[in-house]
């Protein structure tokens, strides 16, 4: 059974896997895996539903079993889950430390049956159709009383952390809230108010790091990116929960999706890179403060010592001058209709 | 001038390069950087004094002026430096935001005249210099008031961070504490004791996670690892500043590093990695609990968006696993005798 383990140190939890000793050789990065990785065999593609646990959710194109071909993205268990939804959830001493099973859920979401389909090159309707999916099984997810908090999240690229090149998001339930967002509770605390609502009042009055303003969202640089041409699409109206979404913000943003991971890919030279939800948890009670978006992170560095000893990002890049860049990406891609 | 800023939701700072905005194209990553770096010209290289800021410390093999071949060891400026020691440290308020100068001092220390001569490599009288060298450093950094923590930490393999192949360590003074190690006064506050003096005390009763005992310093797998096969030298005895090792301890710990880099390189089939120290603020009045560390982290995974967005680290190596087998490879690494 996975564990999650409380660092002392840094005070922050580390899910470990117990049982298993994935041998220097057998990471992603060594020699070999790299080579097997750019060819052969892939589970995700369509044919191969066989090696994959079987299907949670499934958007079909054709008529048949679950399980076999003719779907158009389909979310199945991560095979190698660091979670497990069994049992209560119990927090266990080992004298000075503390742990705790890795209740939760871990899942793939295999965004297309075409291996070399990327998520820039989707066209609206699958972009729509993943967003959909992602909220549906947000909803379903939260539904479970253990479950604490629901971290969506993409890994494009070997150096963005992903293992397969197929095109693929996750879905990552925790049985425990990460105080990793906390600035945003305890702004509320402070001030009564929504730390990003705030935020985005102030950008509007002078918007240098603005990147583009729809009807329910803006995209943004922030203030303290921690990445280079980091980026966030934010809901304009204090929305706590991505869950939450209706069907009008949910086009909106697949539209801005399909031009903005375009921009990305094109006005940054193909990098990888990740996005994340960032939401308010769930089966926690009250959550004001809390205003969920969507984080958009190329891997343009990869985080040295400094980040690893001391957490602070050393980011070369300020988001006044990014927010021009990707602006005029942007407007680049909606301008080449599509 | 470089800036520090405030990231109000993750509750960290964050280093922004102000004044130049850093192209895709120009990042250690991008293709034509990555094929440049292997060949071509190493400003650390001996002859090459002139391509660099000129040095603030060396260590002579032979007699001549600074800045010209005959050294074994330089410390220089970092040419791209995150931090500039000039003026005061001042914190400026923008509406909601805070940011402050980036008040402080980035340092190289090039380990080594020859290109291709690794740390695992050095024999014990030239890691020996390195730790000496070290502590020096150190101790005239801490001597600035302006100064509250200083970093030193070595990026060795692209996938740690490492842009330059010439092996080297790097020093950053910092104007502030991060509060990345903040279990450890936190813990002291709560119990009166030293966080690490305590885990020590457990381990030794069931050392599952103890790779080597030293007279002075110790080598263990911490319980709750975030990165697979991650290791600590910690001072056996309390104490809480790196500046502060006695002459004795500066031998076995070099002596120590001799054997464990051997270790890591051969027993983890030559991964990149991150050496860090980890030690109490300077200036910053009396910090108990603080007890300094030398981690090593091997960087067999790419941190994905799980840790991204959660700051949870996936670890799929329980240390349980880790230390036997880190252990073998010391033991192999001392029997091999040199």
């Amino acid at each position: 059974m996975p564990e999650l383990r409380y660092d002392l140190v840094k005070k922050t939890w580390v899910s470990v896997a117990g049982d298993r000793a994935l041998r220097p050789n057998d990471f992603p990065l060594a020699r070999k895996n790299l080579e097997a990785a750019v060819s052969l065999f892939c589970p995700f593609c369509e044919g191969n539903e066989q090696y994959t646990p079987p299907e949670l959710a499934v958007r079909r194109n054709a008529p048949g079993e679950p399980n076999t071909p003719g779907w158009d993205l389909r979310v199945i268990p991560n095979k190698y889950a660091a979670f497990e939804l069994t049992g209560e959830f119990v927090e266990q001493r080992n004298g000075m430390y503390r742990s705790c099973t890795g209740l939760g859920t871990h899942e793939v979401v295999v965004e297309s049956a075409q291996h070399d389909l990327e998520f820039h090159q989707f066209d609206r309707a699958r972009i729509h159709m993943l967003i959909k999916v992602l909220v549906e099984r947000y909803r379903v997810l939260a539904q479970d009383p253990r479950i604490r908090y629901i971290q969506i999240y993409k890994n494009r690229g070997m150096v963005a952390g992903a293992s397969l090149e197929h095109s693929h998001s996750q879905i990552v339930a925790l049985p425990l809230v990460t105080r990793e967002n906390q600035g945003m509770p305890d702004y509320y605390e402070a001030n009564g108010r929504c730390l990003l609502c705030d935020m985005m009042e102030q950008e509007f009055k002078r918007p240098e790091r603005l990147i583009f303003e729809g009807e329910h969202f803006i995209i943004m640089c922030p203030f303290a990116p921690r990445f280079p041409y980091e980026s966030w699409i934010v809901p304009r109206d204090h929305a706590e929960n991505f869950g939450d979404m209706t069907p009008g913000e949910m086009e909106e943003l697949s539209s801005l999706l399909y031009h903005y991971s375009r921009a990305v890919i094109d006005g940054l030279s193909n990098p990888a890179f990740n996005y994340v939800v960032n939401t308010a948890p769930v089966n926690s009670g009250p959550t004001p403060g809390y205003h969920w978006y969507w984080e958009i992170v190329p891997r343009l560095l990869i985080e040295s010592a400094v980040e690893v000893a001391s957490g602070i990002h050393m980011n070369p890049v300020a988001p006044e001058l990014a927010a021009p860049m990707l602006r005029e990406a942007l407007l680049a891609a909606m301008n080449a209709g599509v």
